[in-house]
């Protein structure tokens, strides 16, 4: 079990903190009266945006950076206690469209950080997001840690090597590190403007905005994560003294198909139409069919299950879009 | 079953040619009277030497260039039917120094290669070195390639991603591209100057050299592929309708620990000894202990099996040396 109030009055830094869940994870940290700084680089195709800081923008310093500027990268990491390493281009169809810079972001951008831990900080841990999309077409379902790593998109196999440069810098060089295997994670503040972040997001826009929305196949079945259950599992695994160097699947409550989650959210929602169509071909190429996570692993060491049944967490997300909508769009 | 012969008067790029299976590689497809460039970037700590080919220098064309160099690349890769793909950098202990090189190299001018397939030469058809440092410390033995990938240093990662780009790529855009992991491949040719690409090629040169060696450990078990082997792996996978999208382990025609492999090369040598010492700290932190490859699968699919048993390597090796040291140290 951990202790997450270890935080309290520590120094963080958050890398991609405007985006979604670095955002979230500040409104969280502000409440635990931690010391945070947020780096994000605000690129417009990515999740950074102001608004997700509402309400804790003096209790927070923003530093408008790009993780693949070295220098910055190094002077900020300076006397930090924790880095929550969440920065990373996340759209699959956008790393298969220009892969090099889904490299500079996803790989090298992340061996500069591990190394300017290395030489200016190596007492700092390190929580760093990975994604299920190393995984690629599972195998075998439920997923676990010990599935093969098979990604089928040039940002799931540079998410695979960003994650072992901090799993290798924890084990060679001492740097206290682990990484979280993210599943579909949704909630307030995340991208509804296109599906880069997520398809999701695009829904519940549509809904708010009482437009249809398109559903691609229906019948993948899929678990998602409320994005509090998200943070939580970051901070038990940044305070707990379990987690060095390894490997974590977060998961959902429960495993739905997209098209019972169509239906969930309209019901939710209680407006909003949906239909039926077929995979584009550039989206089908890449897809991996059915996915969904065993958490087993982080359930038995570190004490984490989600919480927010899905249900809950689309009602959150709705009335939060319901509110701010202009903000997102 | 293959057929290598289909390569006779093809055009054929071998990146990393003047390196050492690369131009074991050259030697052959020239004896199969294929139109050969080898592309080399001839930096002193790879294992490029002009010297590898002695006596075929003028039934090939040699374009001295850096695979990071993605202009020359695409340029070199038109028209070209088969591309070897074996350019990188070899050393583990490098890097773990030096990361970002490995990275540009390994990483980065692997994407940059494949990207110029596919926007220039969509029908080449590809075989990428990739190596048994994916793996990382074997979790059973012989290592098949259901294993995990669970790389222990940079070199490792940085391959791993190389290898998946090919795969993708193969996938994804239609690019004919395979890989074959190499275990320790040894034979004449190879660098001897230091232990950057091979521990044995140091060993072999002490030998010649009326010098002792050193044995790191000893009881360590591997695998080692005579280089002829290799490149008929190399061969058969280009020319084969079965290795699509596929990955190989190489292995080798026996097990065995270090110190047996030094007793034998003492013995093949009729000269020469060795004293056993302990690991050095910084290699022992990325020592994958025992390791030692099944290769079944290629020679299922394939029919590929090593066909030089290690003592004759040896000595073919030995005898090499013996003549030619002088250019390789």
């Amino acid at each position: 079990m951990t202790s997450i109030d270890a935080i309290r009055g520590k120094k963080v830094l958050v890398t991609g903190g405007l985006g979604f869940i670095g955002s979230n994870l500040a409104h969280r940290l502000v409440g635990l009266d931690a010391d945070v700084v947020l780096l994000d680089s605000l690129i417009s195709e990515y999740g950074g945006n102001p608004y997700n800081i509402r309400g804790i923008e003096n209790r927070i310093r923003v530093c408008i950076a790009d993780v693949r500027d070295s220098g910055v990268i190094a002077k900020e990491l300076s006397g930090i206690d924790y880095l929550f390493n969440l920065a990373g281009q996340t759209s699959h169809l956008d790393s298969m469209n220009d892969p090099h810079t889904d490299l500079e972001i996803n790989c090298r951008a992340q061996l500069s950080i591990l190394e300017a831990c290395r030489k200016h900080n190596p007492t700092v841990k390190i929580v760093f997001a990975s994604t299920r999309q190393v995984y690629g077409k599972p195998l075998y379902l439920p997923v676990d840690e010990k599935h093969l790593l098979q990604p089928v998109d040039v940002n799931g196999i540079n998410k695979m090597a960003g994650e072992w440069y901090h799993i290798l810098y924890n084990n060679v060089h001492d740097i206290c590190a682990c990484s979280l295997r993210l599943t579909n994670t949704y909630g307030p503040r995340m991208r509804v403007k296109d599906a880069r972040q997520t398809f999701l997001g695009v829904w519940l826009r549509m809904i708010v905005e009482g437009r249809p929305f398109e559903v691609w196949g229906g019948e993948q079945l899929r678990d998602f994560t409320y994005v509090d259950d998200a943070v939580n599992a970051l901070l038990m695994a940044a305070t707990s003294s379990h987690s060095r160097g390894k490997v974590y699947n977060l998961g959902g409550e429960c495993v739905i198909s997209l098209k019972d989650l169509a239906e969930l959210a309209v019901k939710v929602s209680g407006t909003g139409e949906y239909r039926i169509s077929s995979f584009p071909p550039a989206r089908k190429r890449i897809d991996i069919g059915d996915y969904y996570a065993c958490y087993g692993l982080i359930q038995e060491e570190l004490g984490w299950q989600p919480l927010v049944p899905l249900a809950e967490g689309l009602r959150r997300s709705l009335d939060y879009y319901r509110s701010d909508i202009s903000h997102y769009i």
